[in-house]
Order: structure tokens, then sequence, then C-alpha cells
């Protein structure tokens, strides 16, 4: 018999995968959590029936959601990454040499130890000394994290349930209270095609804060419509014209999806889209 | 009761949407052919149980299949549509002031008289004197069609069944020798994550016979992983830098998701496949 996993992209628009097996499944203090194998898209991370990552893809949204804002800073120390338990955001964070310490704050345990024991090139750099992982809940966090950072990286789940507070003014407010001189946040902000409204609002809060706002995009099939979209605030650096070429060089090598065409391509958005959010 | 229409992407992907009604189904001589009324895309055009395009999302294709090789050629007047039937293509060759006469070849008649019934918004330039449609096979076609054209279009279904032959070295060959001085072919080309097997076959078969290749790239959610490809090959033109920004700007205020931003950007491609072409 043919087994299927099936998420409801949106009320009108399913995507199924073929399943080879679900590894682990669970109900934790905030969410259901499973682990499944596919043939198409290897492991995934499946939380409330919606996927959070895939093995096959993963690369496209961790390279994205972590390189850009990391060379538009001008020597990233400190890194916060809010959500993220999986590891990924924090791989690709290590790969700065300027990076001394990261914190990442997970509401949910259990996804940390799900992905250490189930997606071992993800959550490998949890173990790094310079990485310190805090499972509690990032809005109150924020409230006085006790240091400052130079990039945040909220790397959270759709905005829906628990996540809903990640996407408020007041969280952003704290956010941008945290962060240095030329601070910079990025937050992965779902599909243009099917969220734009929800990219608009997300653009609206950060121009009440940031001197610079900016949405840029990746391609990931496993999301809704496969064209995931991310918003970043700054304070003092413009996303478009002041990262660093000469970092992003060296980074290269190591990478499959970024580089530095795909960096300056990213922020060209199609015109409906950038007509409605006017940035 | 919920209805569902749903598409095999690949064997082990699957994509379904929720469905108003089917307005029409028939088998043509061709093809099984339905057109679906979606809640989350609108109309649809479905071949073989194939989305061909919807109407929520066809500009994002049609624009870039044409713009960016008609942008390309100094002064195209003559221009080939391959497959198309339903409009979409002419409809933007029809944009370009240059433009004197647009020959559709479509295999399959009905997908034109359907194209005219259900999608008025694509169709309208078929009628326009500058076109002329002819329902019949490509493949013999090229063999003496008895012009030159500046630009050809290959706006064809996957290749599968009928559609096989305009993947074929042998057609291209044809293409390549009704092209005039400065002649330029795009193909749509399946997408960079699940086919790129695909592309790098079509890529290799460009070089034997053109001294330009090219591959870019469109988002469009109703296609497997959202993320298209267009293979470009170009007999004079340098597809990167030679395409005239001027015209690409006067076009601009009448389109939806092209822009000269996008252009430049359609070209960057991700690090694991610009390896794997290598063009």
């Amino acid at each position: 018999m043919e087994s299927w996993f099936s998420e409801l992209q949106t009320e009108r628009l399913r995507i199924s995968f073929k399943l080879r097996e679900t590894l682990y499944r669970t109900r934790t203090q905030f969410q259901d959590l499973a682990v499944v194998d596919t043939y198409e898209f290897g492991r995934m991370l499946v939380l409330d029936e919606m996927v959070m990552f895939s093995e096959f893809d993963e690369f496209a949204y961790h390279e994205m959601i972590v390189h850009v804002p990391m060379l538009l800073h001008p020597n990233p120390t400190r890194v916060l990454v809010v959500g993220g338990g999986d590891g990924g955001s924090v791989r690709e964070i290590l790969r700065h040499p300027s990076v001394e310490r990261v914190v990442l704050c997970e509401i949910d345990e259990e996804v940390v130890k799900v992905a250490r024991e189930y997606f071992p090139r993800l959550s490998a750099g949890l173990d790094d000394p310079k990485v310190e992982v805090m499972c509690r809940d990032a809005i109150e966090y924020m409230k006085d994290p006790g240091e400052i950072f130079d990039v945040a990286i909220i790397d959270s789940t759709d905005p829906v349930g628990p996540s809903l507070g990640l996407f408020t003014l007041s969280f952003y407010r704290d956010v941008h209270r945290c962060l240095g001189l030329d601070g910079i946040v990025t937050a992965q902000s779902e599909s243009l095609y099917t969220r734009p409204d929800h990219i608009r609002g997300m653009c609206l809060k950060y121009k009440e804060l940031f001197d610079h706002v900016a949405v840029y995009c990746s391609n990931i099939p496993t999301y809704p419509t496969g064209y995931w979209s991310f918003t970043m605030g700054s304070k003092t650096m413009d996303p478009r014209t002041d990262w660093s070429e000469e970092r992003a060089k060296q980074l290269e090598p190591d990478l499959r999806y970024y580089n530095r065409d795909l960096h300056r391509a990213a922020f060209a958005l199609p015109t409906f889209f950038r007509e409605w959010i006017d940035v």
C-alpha cells in the first residue's frame, strides 16, 4: 500500500510527498512533531503537519536566511537565532570566522533533541563551544537578554499558534533594542504569491524601527509556491549595496545554493509584488 | 463534498488544487484536455492531467519566456511560437512594436478553440492580423517553413508523449536553420530541482548549434517546485549583456512580473545547478 504525507499549504492547495516511512512522531509541550522519510525529498521535520525543512532543499533556505544578513554586517561577532532548533541556521552562521558567540533560543527542546538524532548534518554545529542553546520562549527572552547582538535571525515556524508573537511590532521592538549599532534582523516571511499581505505587514513594522528595510527571496521546493521571502531590517547598512563581496567569495566554495550573483538577484522582485510592498 | 484536482508532478510528488468545478473535458486527437476552475489559482488548462497554466500565475511564465529573448534580438520582426495554442506567448510578443508577423504552430487545434472560449485574456492576440495560427505538427513544419524567423519560442508541454520530438537535436537543427543572422531560440525546460539532467541535455544540444547558450528562471507556483527554467540559444547576441534596457523600460508599465532587475536576476543560478550544467 502506498503511503503519502500531505500538507495543506493553504486551505485550497495541498502538496503530498510519497512516504518511505514515518521515523518518529510525538506530541511535545508545544506542537505535534514528526520525522518522516520521503522518496522525493529525503527526511523532513514536520511540525503541526507543516513541513519545516527537508534534507533535499534545506540548504536553499538556511544559506539564504543566514549569509545575506551576515555578509551585510561589517563584523558579526554575536549572533542570535530565534527558533531554528534544528541547527541549520547555526551551521551556516559558524562558517563566518568573525563569529564568537551564537545564542539559539528555541521554545521546544524536543526539536533540538530530534534534530540531534535524525538530522546530524543540520545539528552538528549545536555542539560547537561558541553556541549556547537556550530552550525558552523568545518573546520572554528578548525582553531582557542581558547582551547585545550584531545579527538576529528569526528562523520561526509559520505565523500561526505559538509563533504568532514573533511577528508583532512589540517583539521587533525588543529585537531592535538588543541589536548593536549596525544591527540587522532577518526573518523568514512566507510566500510572495500566497501571503503578500503578511510580508507587507512585516515591512511596515520594520519601517517603524529600522533605517533600511528589504525583502529578498530564495527558491525552496518544499515550501508553498516554492518561492520564499525573507524580510530584513538594518540600522545602518543598505542591504542592496553594503554587503561584503570579498567575504562572500571566501564562503562560496563551501555552499550549494548561495553565490554572489544570487545574492544580488535575490533582491529583484516581480513587479506585482514590488508595487504592493513599496519598500 | 470537497473536490480536488491532483497532478502527479513526479512519481513521488503530488500537488492538489481545491476545485470549484470542471468546466470542460474532452479527449482530443492528441491528448486528454480539461478546463478546471480552482479556488487557489482560478481557471487552469490541464493536458494529460498536467497543469499547463493557471490564470493566477501564467503571467510569470509568459512574460519570461517571451520578453527575455525578444529584448535580446536587436529588431525582432518575425516570431515563431511552437505549441502555446493558448495564446499567452503571442499576447506578450505583440507588445513589441517591431513585430510584423507571428506564426503559431500548435499541433492540437482543440487547445486553440478552448483558449478562445475559456481564456479570453490569453487568447485575444490570436485574432490580431499579424498572427497566423497553424494547427500542425511543428516537427514536420520546421523541416521547411519557407520563411526565416528572428526569434523562436518553444512553448511546449512537458517532454513526454507527443512533445518528445521537440527536445531532440534534429528538431533544434531545423529551428537553427530557420533562424536569421541574429536568431534566438528559447524553450521552457522544466525544473532545476527535479529535472537538472534534462536541462543539461538541452544545453549540450544547443551548444552544438549556437554561439551562446544560457539558462534563466522564473517563479511559477503551479509548476513542479515553483522554480522553472528556460533554455536559450543565440547565434550572435550574448544573453547576459546584449539585451535592450531601453526597450525593456518601455514595456515595464504593462507587465506584472517582468522588470529589468528581474531580467538580470533570472540568469543567476544556484551553485549546485550552475556547476552541473556548466554553461
